[in-house]
Order: C-alpha cells, then sequence, then structure tokens
C-alpha cells in the first residue's frame, strides 16, 4: 500500500544548522515535504562534528537531518549564491539560523530571495530575534534558557538554577517556527502572499513558563523555584528507591488513602496533621519523609509495579538506556534505526506525531555531506554532468 | 489597515482542558482560527481554579486560552452530546486531552465524529498516547518528564535528578499538536481527507532530549546530568554573582582570551593547564574556581555589561520579575495586557511567532465561563433565544 504524505509537494530551502532550524525542517521532512539542506562544503552542518561521534559520523547530527537532502555550497563565493538564489525560485519555503544580518550579508536575507520569489515564506530563527536591545547577543541554549526564565525556574529550592538539561530552547522554536510556516502556507494556500517570519529562543522560553509569568503579574509575587514538589500538593515529589529516585504524585485525598494502603500505614488517613491535601502541604516536609522511608525499601520497579495497580500517579525517573530498551518507547515506535555505510545501524529517537492517514516517514537517514549535490543540481537546475563536475573542480559545490 | 489573519476561517471545536490542548488551540487561536472551547458547565476547565488567582480568576487559564470562545456544554446529558456533535459538524479540527477512552465513552470520540463529518482532523493528546503499555497511566507533567528521560538528564551532577521547571512536556506536546493539525490541513486542502492524530507527552519529550539518546545508541553509553557546564567547552557554567547568578559560555580560546582580559589575568591564557579548550576541560574544576572568584565580585548586571561589551556569551539568570521589566521582552511584545472584568488589566506572555503578514493576535483575552454560549448556538447552530433559554434551565450548558 502506497502511504500518503501530509506535506507532498512542499518545498524547503533549508539554510540552517545545529539545533533548532535542523529540528523544524525535521519535522517538515518527516511529513513529506521536500527539504534540500545547504552545507558548507568543507565541514557541513557545525553538528557533524558534535559529541556523540563514531566512525566519523555524529549521533548529534543524525538524529536531526534525517528526511532531508544535503547540497554542499560555497555560499560565498558567486556562483555559489547564484545556485543558491535559483533554489529558492523553486523554494516554497526558506529556513535560516545564522546569527541576525548574516544571511543578508551573504545577499540571500528576505528582501534578496523575495525580488527572485515573491511568494515565499522566508523563516529566520535566533537566540533573540531580528530586532530589540539583545538581537546581537551570542545564541547559545543555556544562555537562552537563562535570559528566559526556564533555569530561574529549574532546580532544587535550596541549590543553584539549573537549566533544563537538554537544550531545549531550540527544540522548542524548532517546533514552533514549523507551526508557523504551516500557518504560512494555510495563508499562502487562500492568498498566493508570502511572508517573513522572525522567531526567537528567548520568546519561545518566555512563552512556555507554564504559570509562572502569570503568578507575578497577577499576585506580584517572584515565584521561585520548588524542584519536583508540587505547589498545592503533598507527598507529591521525587523520593528515593533501593536503586534509584520514583516521582508519586499524590494529588487529592483519594489517591493519599490508597497510597496510604499500599505503604500500609492506613492510620496516617485520618492523622489529623495529614488528613487533607492542605494540611499534608503545611506538614509536606514530614509526610514526604514518611514516604521517602519507605521508598527506599523497595527498587523504582517495584514501587512502579504496586502503585500502578492501584491507579496512584507513579513515575520512574527512566534512564537514557532504560528507555532504549522501554516497551512504550518500542510500541510507540520512537525509536527508529538507521543503516548508515560509516556505522551501521544506529537507532535514533522517532517522531512524535502520529497521523492514521499520513504517517510520519521517519525511514531516510541522515544524508552524508553533499550526498546529493548531484542529484539536485541536475533535477532542480537541470545542470549537466559537465556543469556539475566543473563546479565541484571550482569547489563551489 | 485591516491586519490578516494566517488561519483566517479555520475552524476548531476545542475539548481540551489544562495546559497542552489549551496551548495548542491558543496558537491556533492567535493566528486566526475560530476557537470553541467547550467547558464543564459547573467548574469550567480545571486550571480555572489553578494557582495563581485573585479576585476569582486563575493566571493559570487565563494565559493559556485567549483567542477562544467559551461554550458550557454537559456532555453527559443527550441534549449536550446532540449539540457537540452538531457543533463537530462545522469544525474542520476537534482537539481533546482526556485520559485514553474518555471521550469515547461520552459518545464524541473519531469514530463518532468521522459520522457525521467524514472530513474531520481529530487530534487526542494525553500523557502516553492511546496505544502502547503505558497508555493508562495518569499523566502528570512531572511524571511524563520523568518517564520521557528529561528528568534523569536535568539537575546538577552530583545531585538527584530535577524535572524543568515549569512543564515543558505539556507545552512542547501542545505545539507539536498545533504543527500536525496544521500538516494536516495542508493535506486535507489538496485531498479533502482528514484523518485521526494521536499525540503523547512521553514521545514528545523522548523527541526533544538532544543527543543524550544518541550518546546511549552511538556509544554504549549512558548519558549523564551536567547541571550548567557544557561537555566539550570550559569555563562554561554558572557563576556565582555578588547579587545573583551568572551563565558564561567560553566556546572557545578566542573568547577565553577575551575573558582573561576582562578578568585581568592575561597569565592565563597561555598557563599550559589553560591554554587550549581540551586543556581546561581536562582541569575544569579549576579554571571554573578562577571565574567563579572574579565573579562574585560584580553583580550579574555589571557581570552581564562587561562580557557583552566584549562579545563573551554572558546571561544573566534572569528572574520572571526582571524579566516582566526587561525592555527586550518589551521590544519584543513578549508582554500582552488583556483586560478582565474581575481583575482589571494583567499582563500574560504573548506569542512568540512573529509574522510579518499576519501577525499573531494576541488582543482576545480568554473568555470567561460560558461567555460565548448564547452567541455559539445562535450563530452556528442557528437557536433562538427560547431554545438557548431553555437549554440552560435544563441545565445542559
Amino acid at each position: 500500500m502506497k502511504v500518503n504524505a501530509a506535506l507532498a509537494g512542499l518545498k524547503v530551502l533549508d539554510f540552517s544548522r545545529v539545533y533548532a532550524g535542523p529540528y523544524c525542517t525535521m519535522l517538515l521532512g518527516d511529513l513529506g515535504a521536500e527539504v534540500i539542506k545547504i552545507e558548507n562544503r568543507i565541514m557541513g552542518d557545525d553538528t557533524r562534528a558534535f559529541y556523540p561521534i563514531k566512525n566519523g559520523e555524529s549521533g548529534y547530527f543524525n538524529y536531526l537531518n534525517r528526511s532531508k537532502k544535503s547540497l554542499t555550497l560555497d555560499l560565498k563565493s558567486e556562483k555559489g549564491k547564484a545556485i543558491a538564489l535559483e533554489l529558492a525560485k523553486w523554494a516554497d519555503i526558506v529556513v535560516e539560523n545564522f546569527s541576525p544580518g548574516t544571511i543578508g550579508r551573504l545577499g540571500l536575507g528576505y528582501e534578496d530571495i523575495k525580488k527572485v520569489n515573491l511568494e515565499i515564506i522566508y523563516v529566520s530563527i535566533s537566540g533573540f530575534g531580528q530586532t530589540g536591545p539583545y538581537r546581537n547577543k551570542a545564541a547559545y541554549d543555556g544562555v537562552a534558557q537563562a535570559m528566559g526564565g526556564m533555569t530561574y525556574m529549574t532546580g532544587l529550592p535550596d541549590g543553584p538554577p539549573v537549566k533544563a538539561g537538554p537544550a531545549i530552547s531550540d527544540a522548542a522554536t524548532g517546533v514552533h517556527a514549523a507551526m508557523g510556516i504551516l500557518a504560512a502556507q494555510y495563508y499562502k494556500n487562500q492568498t498566493g502572499k508570502g511572508q517573513y517570519i522572525d522567531i526567537a529562543l528567548m520568546d519561545t522560553v518566555f512563552s512556555i513558563l507554564e504559570n509562572s509569568v502569570s503568578i507575578h503579574t497577577l499576585l506580584g509575587l517572584d515565584p521561585l523555584r520548588i524542584g519536583n514538589a508540587n505547589p498545592s500538593s503533598a507527598p507529591y515529589n521525587m523520593y528515593k528507591s533501593k536503586d534509584s529516585y520514583i516521582v508519586i504524585a499524590t494529588a487529592n485525598d483519594s489517591l493519599f488513602s490508597r497510597l496510604c494502603k499500599v505503604m500500609d500505614q492506613e492510620e496516617l488517613i485520618t492523622e489529623p496533621f495529614f488528613n487533607t491535601n492542605p494540611n499534608r502541604k503545611t506538614n509536606q516536609a514530614e509526610i514526604d519523609a514518611i514516604v521517602n522511608e519507605w521508598t527506599q525499601q523497595y527498587t523504582s520497579k517495584e514501587l512502579e509495579k504496586m502503585l500502578d495497580d492501584v491507579g496512584v500517579p507513579v513515575a520512574s525517573v527512566k534512564t537514557i538506556a532504560e528507555l532504549a530498551q522501554d516497551p512504550h518507547i518500542q510500541h510507540r515506535e520512537m525509536l527508529v534505526t538507521h543503516y548508515n555505510p560509516n556505522v551501521g545501524c544506529v537507532r535514533y529517537p522517532g517522531n512524535p506525531l502520529k497521523l492514521s492517514e499520513t504517517p510520519a516517514d521517519t525511514s531516510r537517514r541522515a544524508p552524508l555531506l553533499g550526498e546529493h549535490s548531484t542529484e539536485i543540481l541536475a533535477s532542480k537546475l537541470h545542470l549537466s554532468v559537465q556543469d556539475i563536475e566543473k563546479l565541484r573542480e571550482e569547489n563551489v559545490i
């Protein structure tokens, strides 16, 4: 059976590198858009050299660049720029995440592309956006998380602020950008008009702080880090198990009685210090200590089973190694295997969008550097083999 | 000048509550989709009672539900269900995030809706998805972060795992869902076909772990928490300032020399322990201690200025109160003011998508409970004032 692709026919010219832009275009590519990734002809995307690396292949790069074709191009050469402009005529969408101003200096900014393709949807992703006082600040994820409020809100109450471990400002911005692109494409389908989209890591981080901002703007308070605890319920925290940690989320009285029964401490249900959620929250240290003493007698796996069985919300703190073997991750097809000639078969995270009619196609591994240069120049720009060889000799591709 | 909306004409019937679904439909509403939010007629969306609250208005709810209309409906009554089905005929898209199976038992699952609207795009958001061994686990953000690997990767190396403070599994899943909806809508524009989308918090978390998964799948290692440090560069960490904390990201030798000059310790540039990035990483504790001693002499603001001036990547760990006054946040229109009759003017985070031709419209505050019930039933279902009054008396709306 032929499987349909949601975004079949959508054409993306991708100048982006590292994380936010590549995550955006991977999501589009998985759903069927044709993505041509332009890479520096010497080293390619910076992440081709990012940890982890084996036999010269980076796991960082190979996860984030599946479903794309790679064309190497020296954008500083006249011929390279001319090829990029020709491809911009072909494209529906351009994505870039250089620091603000850089791509304009290469002659490939929105105004330049619009001259050759009036209907283009052009997306610039950056740390702080194309405008505003911080626009020229260096844009690392750790910087964006700190500047956007995520770091301040993460960590234990008695410890320093800590950023979310993985670079979530990049991933979150990438998927917001993909959503913005498809909204702009919806508009273009109705009106024929393209447009420019400016999206910033700091803005995105600031918009995913849950209730943190409104605690300040509504009540005038400065919200504080609460680690793994919950602002209104207890016992609702992370506890030590015999072998690791366990999250137990006792959000109401009914769940608390079930927990007490499993702990074989039913007397706590009616104990005046703990008999209501507000009382337990007031005496959080005490009830957390009782739960913590109990959890340390069992492994995380044992605790998870005991509490799952009675419907008390519980989670092992899964390690990455555990997740790689996790039956649910497997069932959800959240690990996909790619064969790469240099490292053989390696598994990478799959696509979280499960569409019934047009499932994401995560089968196409990330390209080798310039793997599709010849194919793209021949099929999109109708260059001859001789023309392409000449470009190669001239170090354009 | 009339401002255009990217998603003008797109019709969304929204059964979702709490965070992931409402964030998804807010993004769609901001860009011009018409969103009808169905709420329980007694209490409405659970988050109407979530912290922070002032004069009965929740900042949690009011941030996440702008750009929507509220219709109260008793979905367990026959008449309420009939109204929901009529609205499903009107809609292009249905969004729900009950626990798996719940909305099907109400007679409003995908199969039910498809009978009255074959082309519907129907999105179910849940903690673990509609299928798989964990599908019935309770879906709190803290549970999803722990089960998906984010918690394991977050926190200081010598401390316990910590979840990202705000509920990022919800926000990330919400925006992925919005992206999936618009991809399905693109397909529907081409083919006329609708479909079902199943998206899970755990899957989404697992897909935004940066290189964590491939460290394991490519190298066989279990990646570890590194707090605010960087796996390959030093000094690249969070340091104490006189008044707070500061992030300094010295990613290469050139940035390190600039940092040394600002610290007035130029001798470190050629010091054999620190003269290359690998050497500094090997002696990270020593170089971090030197930087930390220097940073404690200045306020975060002073440090940020000194290092910005010479182009060394730096970030204050902004508090929420600071961000509420931040000139860049203001310039980027990332705080928007809503007037609500019960609490007056309150500011909430804006929309991070800056589209030139169809800017997000963030001006429409979240609705009061059932604020648009009459309007929706009259305009969409052509009910008379008497019919609507009767529904109200019968506790259907």
